[in-house]
């Protein structure tokens, strides 16, 4: 059975075409390694990479990009909205097929190691991979950005988990680590008042009382005059979306307003549209491997 | 863009497994071409397999097997309890990601001429396919089966599409063609009354005033004590997989019966069940190449 893991690394240069063509260059043209999407923002000069394949495939053209971020890439003269900390600001794993989280967790540490020591380069261990709970947020982890992050590593709780306990002088330092995919699911009320929105997004979402793997926030749509309450599904194998959207329609009920659509942004795992169908078909003892697609990729 | 189209053929052999190994070996360890599933049954003496691939690697497949097959069976010795009229009985093309119905009508013709001109075998065209409107149906084609095809195919109106206007004295004659995937799709009602499945079987499917894409019929599970509305969904792209599930559930009113939930027998395209999703979550503008194995299968 083919194991195949995704991984989202994020580098800080979204400006500068050349440069970002030598970064993406390790992940084109290999066997067991397939570039999805690369998506750059000026504004933000930063772009996410988006890339599936084979574990350890992944892994050599992930550290071989890294190098090359390493080269192109000067920290001390980035500007950008984003906050960051270095050339490659955060490289995620993500278990996709036939592979576990922990398989995940023990990849991004092998890359974490081997990327340190190639290239002296500081790297904290985050999310699932994360070392101490006070690491697990990437937020907290960046805090203080680039600038900050040389006097922040020597303090003993923020050590770094790989690499030297001083910053790369030109690419910073960097974040690796093991996360469930995530999807962005956003679901549209037939109201434009943004307070009912907020409401309902506290009351879905795990910090208020809500769904354990759901972050949510109210949104104005201005241009068709309603709100959204828009989210981050963390875990869909725990918390599915097809319960999110009730849940949301359950609380709408008690504003006087109606569920008018929704929104998928970005990627989505076939799983947690096959689950949501299951769920609505109420298919008994249905099995991933019915899905011919799954089966193509065995 | 990668195409991949799917190959369901079907041979007259359930029994011995050395042959259907024989038959098989094609299949296997060819570059562009995925044995995903073979299922023989020895009651009806005949073999599925499901294999999908590149096109022209399907079809070189195809053909190489179709050889294999009508060195191992002798029609003449063949008893089994599914209709049959061929060694290789039938050999269906099903267009699954970048592949037009145009495209696999093609194909089933190029594979239909030159396995007819290779193994001297007479070879009608059906579904999609058929050169004309009585060569359609399978069952219509199959009629007569192997033993009553000498004399079936001298009649003008069953000359083959190609190759001899006389059977291959032990492989009899072979029907290939190209048609949409096939979901079999069955409701489960809460009642142990058949006649009330038997209806709503009726007022579903296309001959009954019902659905184009559906052919339904009533089932009894002796063991749970319900009925089920049994369905070839034979067009998922027009004829929805939820548009069956809702309408038997509108039509059970009637009678004062619950749908209590549904089964997917063998496999599903993933199209199938994300439309699915997508209906009952009211996703807006989503398209599936936000599908992540979508993306990886390009």
């Amino acid at each position: 059975m083919k194991k195949i893991i995704e991984c989202v690394p994020n580098f800080s240069e979204g400006r500068d075409l050349d440069r970002i063509e030598k970064i993406v260059y390790p992940f084109r043209g290999k066997d067991g390694v397939k570039l999805l999407d690369y998506q750059r923002d000026e504004d933000h000069n930063r772009m996410v990479v988006t890339l599936v394949g084979e574990p350890e495939k992944v892994k050599e053209a992930v550290i071989e990009a890294m190098g090359v971020a390493i080269e192109e890439i000067d920290m001390t003269k980035h500007e950008g909205q984003h906050p960051r900390m270095g050339a490659i600001d955060v490289v995620p794993f993500i278990p996709i097929k036939n592979v576990t989280m922990e398989e995940a967790i023990e990849l991004s540490k092998e890359v974490a190691k081997e990327a340190a020591t190639k290239y002296n380069l500081p790297i904290f261990l985050y999310e699932e991979s994360a070392s101490a709970s006070h690491r697990t947020n990437l937020a907290k982890v960046r805090k203080g950005q680039f600038e900050g992050m040389k006097e922040k590593i020597k303090q003993e709780e923020w050590n770094p988990d790989f690499g030297p306990s001083d910053i790369h002088p030109t690419a910073g330092v960097t974040a690796v680590g093991a996360r469930m995919p995530l999807v962005a699911f956003n679901v549209n009320l037939d109201t434009d008042n943004i307070d009912i929105a907020n409401k309902i997004a506290k009351q879905v979402r795990h910090s208020g009382g809500g769904l354990r793997y759901c972050k949510a926030i109210g949104i104005e749509l201005n241009e068709r005059g309603i709100v959204q309450v828009s989210m981050n599904m963390t875990n869909f194998t725990k918390t599915a979306l097809y319960r999110s959207f009730e849940l949301i329609r359950v609380e709408a009920r008690r504003y006087g307003v109606n569920v008018v659509g929704s929104e998928i942004i970005g990627l989505v795992p076939m799983e947690a549209l096959v689950d949501t169908a299951v769920y609505y078909l109420g298919v008994e003892d249905f099995s991933m491997d019915q899905v011919l697609e799954s089966r193509m990729m065995e």
